[in-house]
C-alpha cells in the first residue's frame, strides 16, 4: 500500500499551491512531458487524445458552417509580415527567426508563423477577383510559435497547436456576422462538450488583436479565480485587404476591398479543462471529450472467470461508450488512483462476488458516488450516468463562477472584492484607456471583455467619476 | 464554347512535357498554389481534402495496430541533433536554423525538425525503464522542413506534411517485425485505397536512412517511367538507444538497450496519385480517397424541376457516396471539364428529358464510358460502379508498371532498355557499392530496392562479372 500512498501524495493540494497543483496534474496524468527546448512541450498520448477529441468536434462544426480546410506554409518572409503595420508591431517581439538554410545564410530572414493572416491575405489576393469568389471560408489546423519569456504547459508555450479560420466577405455586415457565428461555435464547443461556461463579449481597444477592427472573446474562470481567454474571433475590416490588395469586382463592376475575419482556439483549452474541473485527486474530464469514458477495473483478477467477464463487459459496452480495461498487475487501489488521476468519468469495478450476484460497482469520478448496478441494467444506466456527469460538471463550474463573480462600484470595492473573493469583477467603465490602465496598474486585473449581456450596476465608471459606458468583466488572467 | 476550349487547352499533354503536365494539373485541379517562400506550397481545399482522406485511412490503421499519437516540438537544439553521428551527417546539409527569438540572439541555435528521431529518443530515455514499458508505439502527424535546392509541389518541397512512427522494442526480432508490419500497412493503403501498386523491398546500404540498420521501402512507378519512393520503414537497431541512453531492465534485472524503428509517409503520395492515374484531361482519383465521388451536373438547369430533382438525387445518394452538385451558372460543358480536371470518379448528368424518362446519364472519369441508368437503379449501380473504377484503376496502373518493367543482364542491355522503355530495370547485383555507383553515374538510374520477391534473372552482376547476390529494381526516380 505504500506505493499507492505515494502515488496520491505526489500531488500538491490546490489550496496550498495552485500553480504546483496544475504542474503536478499535467505530469501525473501523463498529459505532457518537457523537452530540451525551453518552453516547448511534448504532448503525450493521453493529452493528445484529448486534443484529438476537441479537434474532431470543432472540425465538424467548422465544416458544417461551410468552411474548408487548407494548409499554409510555416515560414513567413520578413517583408510579408511587415505589410500590415499594426500586425507586425503586435507580433514582431515574439517571433522566432530562421536565418540559415543548410549552410547558407538567407538573403531575407523568415519568421516561423505566430499566426497566418499575412499568408492567407497573400493567397486571397491571388484567388479572389469577383463577387462570385466570395465568401471565402478557410480554416487551418497547425502549429504556431510565439517566443514567450515565461511558459507553462498548454497555457503559454513556445509552440502550440491550434486552428485558425480566415475568411473574406463582400460586406462588413457579412464579415461581422461570421465573426459572431464563429464565436458562438466556440462557445458551444466549450459549454456543451468541455462543460466550461463562458462569458461572451467584446475586447476593449487595448486588448483587441493586433490589426483587428474588433475582437470578440469567450472568457472562462479557473478554480483559482483567474480568467482564461478561451477563444477569440476578430473582425479585421478592410485593413489587411488594403495592405495586400485583396479586391473584387462587385455586381456593378466596381472594385471593392474584401472584409475579413480570423478566429482561433488552441491547446490552451486543455489547460482550461484541468483548471475548471480538476480536483486534488487529479484531472476530471467531461465524458464528451474524455478519451476513455469508462474504465473497467477487475478485482481479484487472478480468480477464475474475473478477467473473462471483465473483457466480455468491455466488448458489450464498447458500442455505448469509450471503454478501457486495466488488466495490469498493479493493485486495484493503485488502478483506482490512476483512473482518478486521469479524470476518467466512470469506474466499473467487477470482482468474483459481483459476478456471483450478476452486478458491478460503478464509481463516478465527479462525485465519488458508488452504486451497485445489475449487469442487465448497464446498457441503460451507463449512457444516462455519463450524461448526468456531463451536465453536473457544467452546473458545478457555472455555480463556481457565479460565486466568484462580484460587483464593484468604486476602486475601493474593486480592490477588496478582488482580494476577498478572487474572480470576475463586474464593474462599469467610461471607455477611457487611462482608466483601464489605472485599474491594471493598481490591481493587476485586466479588462476581460465587454459582455454581450449588458447590465447597469452603477451610473459612473468604477475608476473615474465620468459617465459609465459599458459593463466590463475584469479579472487577473492567464 | 471558347471558354471551355480554353479551360482544356491550358493543360500541356503529358507526352509533350511530363513535368509541365504535372504542374498544370496541380494548379488547374486547385490542389496547390505557390507562396512567397521559395519551395513552399499552399495546399488548397481540394488538395487538403485528399490529404485528410489519406490521413484518416492511415490513422485508423496506425491505431488498430496499437500505436498512439503524440506531438513533439518543432525545434531541435543543435546539440541534441548531433548526438547520433550518422543521423546528423545525413540531415545537417538540409535543415533550417532558427538563430533569433524576438530580438534576442539564441545561445544555441535550433533546427526546424527535418524528422523527429532525436526528440523521440530523448523522451523515450525519460519514460522507459523496465521491460513492462515496452513496446512503446508512438506516431506523430506533423509538418517537417528540409532545405531542398530544387522543389516541386508534393514531390519535393521545403516543408511537407507527414506522419512519423517511432517505436521501441525489447528485442531485435520484435523491432524487425514492427518494421515489416508498418511497411505492409503502407503497402495496403497504397494498393487498396490509392490504387497504386507498389514493389516491397529493402533499400541498399547506400540508399538507407541516415542512422538506420536497414530501410524497407515501397516503390511505385509513375506514368513517365520514373519511380517514386512512396513510404519507408526503418529498423534503427540500438544505435540511437546507445547515443541517447534508452535502457530498460529486463526480466532478469539486466540493463538492455531498446531496439527501435521509425517509419513515415508524406504528402508526396498526392504526387503519386497524380502521376499514376492522371491523364491529359487532368486528375483521376480512386473513389476510396476522392473527396467527391459523384458530381451531379444539371443540364438546362433553368428549366422547371431540374434543379429540384438534382438536389433530391443528391440527398438520396449521400448515404451511398460523397456526392457534390455543380449548380453554378457555368455551361454544362465547362462543368464537365472541371469535374474531369478534378478527377471526380463519376459524373451524373440530369436534364429535363432524363427526368421525363426517369433516368440519368452516368459518365466514368477513368474510361469516359457513358451509360443511361434508371433512377430506380441508382442506389444499386453507383456503389458497384465506384468499386469497379477502384479496381480498374489499380489493374491499369499494374499493367502499366509491368509494361514498363524490363530485365537487363549486362550494362548494354541496361542502357538500351532504359532508353527504349523508361521504367523499372530488373537486374542482378553483386552487392558492391562500386557497381551501384557506376550504374548511377552511367545511367542516372538508382537502386530502388532489393525486392522481397527475389528472382534470378542472371548469374552475374549486371555491372561486373562477379557472382550475383540480389535481384534489384533500378530506375530513375523522383
Amino acid at each position: 500500500m505504500s506505493k499507492e500512498k505515494k502515488f496520491v501524495e505526489e500531488i500538491t493540494a490546490m489550496e496550498d499551491d495552485f500553480a504546483q497543483w496544475y504542474t503536478d496534474v499535467v505530469k501525473k496524468a501523463d498529459l505532457v512531458d518537457y523537452a530540451s527546448v525551453r518552453g516547448s512541450m511534448i504532448i503525450r498520448p493521453y493529452g493528445y487524445a484529448i486534443w484529438e477529441n476537441i479537434r474532431d468536434v470543432l472540425d465538424q462544426k467548422i465544416k458544417e458552417t461551410g468552411h474548408e480546410n487548407v494548409y499554409m506554409p510555416l515560414f513567413i518572409p520578413e517583408s510579408l509580415l511587415q505589410k500590415e503595420k499594426d500586425h507586425i508591431e503586435g507580433f514582431a517581439p515574439e517571433v522566432a527567426w530562421v536565418t540559415h538554410g543548410g549552410s547558407e545564410e538567407l538573403a531575407e530572414r523568415l519568421c516561423v508563423r505566430p499566426t497566418s493572416e499575412v499568408l492567407f491575405c497573400e493567397h486571397y489576393a491571388d484567388i479572389i477577383h469577383s463577387y462570385r469568389d466570395l465568401p471565402k471560408l478557410y480554416n487551418q489546423w497547425s502549429n504556431v510559435v510565439r517566443w514567450e519569456k515565461t511558459t507553462r504547459p498548454f497555457l503559454r508555450s513556445l509552440e502550440f497547436l491550434w486552428q485558425e479560420g480566415h475568411t473574406c466577405h463582400a460586406t462588413e455586415e457579412d464579415a461581422s456576422e461570421e465573426t459572431e457565428r464563429m464565436l458562438e461555435v466556440y462557445a458551444t464547443v466549450c459549454e456543451e462538450y468541455l462543460a466550461i461556461p463562458v462569458i461572451r463579449g467584446k475586447k476593449t481597444e487595448k486588448e483587441k488583436f493586433a490589426g483587428a477592427n474588433f475582437t470578440l472573446t469567450i472568457e472562462s474562470l479557473m478554480h483559482d479565480g483567474k480568467a482564461l481567454q478561451s477563444g477569440t474571433s476578430h473582425y479585421l475590416g478592410t485593413g489587411f485587404a488594403e495592405a495586400f490588395g485583396i479586391q473584387y469586382t462587385d455586381k456593378n463592376g466596381k472594385l471593392q476591398y474584401v472584409h475579413q475575419t480570423s478566429w482561433g482556439i488552441t491547446t490552451r483549452l486543455i489547460g482550461a479543462l484541468i483548471m475548471v474541473h480538476g480536483d486534488n485527486r487529479g484531472l476530471v474530464l467531461p465524458p464528451k471529450i474524455a478519451p476513455t469514458q469508462v474504465m473497467i477495473v477487475p478485482i481479484a483478477q487472478h480468480k477464475e472467470g474475473v478477467l473473462d467477464k471483465a473483457y466480455e463487459l468491455k466488448d458489450q459496452l464498447k458500442k455505448l461508450a469509450r471503454v478501457g480495461i486495466d488488466a495490469s498487475d498493479k493493485t486495484p487501489g493503485w488502478k483506482f488512483s490512476e483512473s482518478e488521476m486521469k479524470g476518467i468519468p466512470l469506474r466499473l469495478e467487477i470482482g468474483p462476488k459481483d459476478i456471483e450476484k450478476g452486478q458491478v460497482v460503478l464509481v463516478r469520478r465527479d462525485t465519488n458516488e458508488k452504486t451497485t448496478v445489475a449487469m442487465s441494467e448497464l446498457e441503460a444506466k451507463i449512457p444516462a450516468i455519463l450524461e448526468d456527469i456531463q451536465a453536473k460538471l457544467f452546473e458545478k463550474a457555472k455555480s463556481h463562477r457565479e460565486k466568484k463573480t462580484s460587483v464593484a462600484k468604486n476602486m475601493d470595492e474593486f480592490k477588496s472584492r478582488l482580494a476577498d473573493n478572487p474572480g470576475f469583477i463586474k464593474a462599469m467603465w467610461c471607455g477611457d484607456l487611462a482608466c483601464e490602465n489605472y485599474i491594471k496598474d493598481e490591481t493587476a486585473a485586466t479588462s476581460r471583455c465587454i459582455p454581450f449581456e449588458q447590465e447597469k450596476v452603477a451610473d459612473t465608471c468604477v475608476c473615474c467619476e465620468k459617465e459609465a459606458k459599458h459593463l466590463v468583466y475584469w479579472a487577473k488572467a492567464y
